[in-house]
């Protein structure tokens, strides 16, 4: 991609209501714009990182055995009365104008559509277990919204719901999904500062569980077991008279964190209110027993930024950068320059080496390096009269100060690296 | 995938409000789900057809120099008055409630969106052309919905915009788009049934274009020039004094037909009320020139529907089929057949061949053969206790009224040719 043709473009200064760092880079460096308090657009730099993430999500859902489904945003509002969520959560919804259509509201979740959907298909213990997931906007009317883009009131998510015959087929799936979980957050480069944490149950479980990513800018307390590598949220924290859950260590170190998951055990706590029974093999009626995980995209995306970062910028983690390379040409007015920077762009693609060349003629090295930093791809490569009369290319890790001169070979090898 | 783990399950009989042939078969097929009137779940058969649309339709859209983002569905009323349009088009807006969200509508389009936004990056006829799409849900308040998934409340978008320095870069770019539509339209398997058509053009161009498939369905009358394979719209047949406009052909013939694209000139239609100025290379300002550019993902799936079936069902392309093959297994309890059928079913996968395996072992053949010719994926494999006696698989076309038999290596070549 020609950072010249680029639909967005850095700025200096934006509205001084975006106190978080994360909307601070993100806007600033063209990722996402706002549109009014709590709904962000995402531009192409921003859509580039979503699909990462959402590709890595993908793949792994479909090898924990998900079937990608799309549910709608608008909900019937008896659904919602169903379930009795229609009073409990009231005040978080969307609700559409009486004159256009008081039964609508926007989905914030989407168990009231979904289990009435799975009814449908599941009758027998044959039609067990099943998982389907979704990435679809989600809506929750936020009263204060601040944080950037971790909390939002338009946010896309992953949802994922699970159906089971009984208890102990869906504890075996929540296990193998904390394994999934940990493995989405490794492959999006957070995972050494994404801990598992120990948070309510609810009504069917004794625990539910967070993956929260250490970050001064989250808005949970939780509580870090430096042997067990897990923590605990401060709303079971007492429940716990302060003890790790698994190890019984009480030297837990409190610390700020940003929910980037959560997976939660819902028994039958929607299958009742929707008679989602099955036919067991006796022919005995049983509820169905269920499951849900979810990610928030977005937030994801916010919370990479808060952990990965320095004064300059962001610094992307290799497998939901935006590019691989960023090829900055320091005299674009010059030929030969240009013709190098021209014929590298095109070697690197060609490798299938994403690269996002700034060609701009109009920007001075100190502007290039600065918005390079901002923007925080991996690996600059720089080209310029002195690197061009060596026949070499300056390369540089974004997390590193100084870069190296290496020829064509070498910085091909560097950067084909998987 | 095996299909007795599919989500979804074929129905015989559904709703009776469900006049229209693309929701029978769909519904019954087990692609989509009515959730409510004119708002539908893609289930996963429905969902790979429709990604399989997107991929298509992204990478043409790449090739057209667009850049992929994604604007909120949560837009403010005061966009919408700048333009007028929050009276023009009122009654097609879904409001929020106002103890909710007076100042929100959801978007039915968005240029109230992105036009505000474009100005933030536009200023100098540097930063012209710019080329940007988005997949994303729209929202209109249809008084009456039929006609299936072809009109519908909440329906997904490709959007595509783009901004000139010049009526003659749109007009150039317009042709160009003009193009692309043909042969996404050809990609998608309708191409032949497609036309081209003449439509009013509003306020800044003599036409505007739709792309309008040939189908009893279909809502539109448009009149086809055969000599041109071009048609003009109904509402515009007067002023074209019932003659093609591109010959002057008067022999045209009146068809149903349903809208899956529509291409505009938009001028400054949206310019103008969001100060969408760029300096000119003499310092001079000027508003920036507009299109816009069309496809409803859903109703190209339901119009692909109307136009590719016969009595028993759906006939995908391949293209855009969920599955390329469709294994069915007729003695599922003979551990030969099962062995033989699985041996089948991961050597395709390894081809990379997309693989449906009905292993269902409490359907009988027919209903197998029913299914199967329902959901509609091109190919159909038989093994039987005959086939496999003989060494043999039974292959036949969807469209095909006979199969052969083949072997493996026969088999293999027919089903991986692209």
């Amino acid at each position: 991609m020609l950072q010249s043709k680029l639909f967005s473009k850095t700025s200096k200064d934006i509205s001084k209501d975006e106190a978080s760092l994360n909307a601070q880079f993100l806007i600033k460096a063209g990722f996402v714009d706002k549109l009014a308090a709590g709904v962000y657009s995402i531009l192409p730099l921003g859509w580039r990182v979503i699909r990462k993430i959402e590709n890595i999500i993908r793949e792994e859902m479909d090898i924990a055995g998900g079937q990608e489904i799309f549910m709608p945003t608008l909900h019937p509002r008896k659904n919602w009365e169903k379930t009795g969520r229609w009073e409990s959560m009231g005040e978080d919804l969307y609700k559409l104008e009486a004159d256009n259509d008081a039964k609508l509201i926007l989905g914030p979740t989407h168990e009231e559509v979904l289990v009435p959907l799975a009814k449908k298909f599941i009758n027998s213990y044959k039609d067990l277990p099943q998982h389907v997931y979704q990435f679809q906007n989600k809506f929750r009317r936020e009263k204060r919204v601040k944080s950037g883009i971790l909390r939002t009131r338009e946010f896309l998510m992953k949802d994922l719901y699970s159906f089971h015959a009984d208890q102990e087929d869906l504890d075996n799936y929540y296990e193998k999904i904390k394994e999934v979980y940990r493995k989405i957050f490794q492959r999006c480069g957070i995972g050494d500062k994404t801990y598992l944490t120990y948070a309510s149950g609810g009504t069917f479980a004794k625990y539910s569980h967070e993956f929260q990513a250490l970050t001064p800018a989250g808005e949970d307390l939780i509580y870090v077991c430096d042997k067990c590598k897990v923590a605990i949220n401060k709303e079971i924290l007492n429940d716990q008279k302060n003890k790790c859950p698994e190890c019984g260590n009480s030297q837990l170190e409190e610390k700020k964190a940003v929910e980037v998951g959560n997976i939660f055990k819902l028994g039958v706590k929607f299958s009742e209110p929707f008679d989602l029974f099955y036919s067991k093999k006796d022919g005995e009626k049983q509820l169905a027993v269920m499951g849900c995980y979810g990610i928030g995209i977005q937030r994801l995306m916010g919370a990479i930024v808060e952990v990965k970062n320095d004064e300059q910028g962001i610094i992307w983690p290799m497998a939901v950068a935006p590019f691989r390379v960023h090829l900055l040409e320091l005299d674009p007015r010059d030929a030969q320059i240009k013709e190098n920077a021209k014929n590298l762009y095109q070697t690197l693609q060609e490798k299938g080496v994403e690269v996002l060349w700034d060609d701009r003629e109009d920007k001075l090295a100190g502007a290039k390096f600065a918005d390079c930093d901002l923007i925080g791809i991996p690996y600059r490569v720089v080209i310029s009269q002195k690197t061009f009369k060596e026949g070499k290319y300056e390369i540089k890790k974004r997390e590193e100060k100084e870069g190296q001169l290496v020829n064509l070979e070498e910085l091909l090898k560097i950067v084909t690296v998987k």
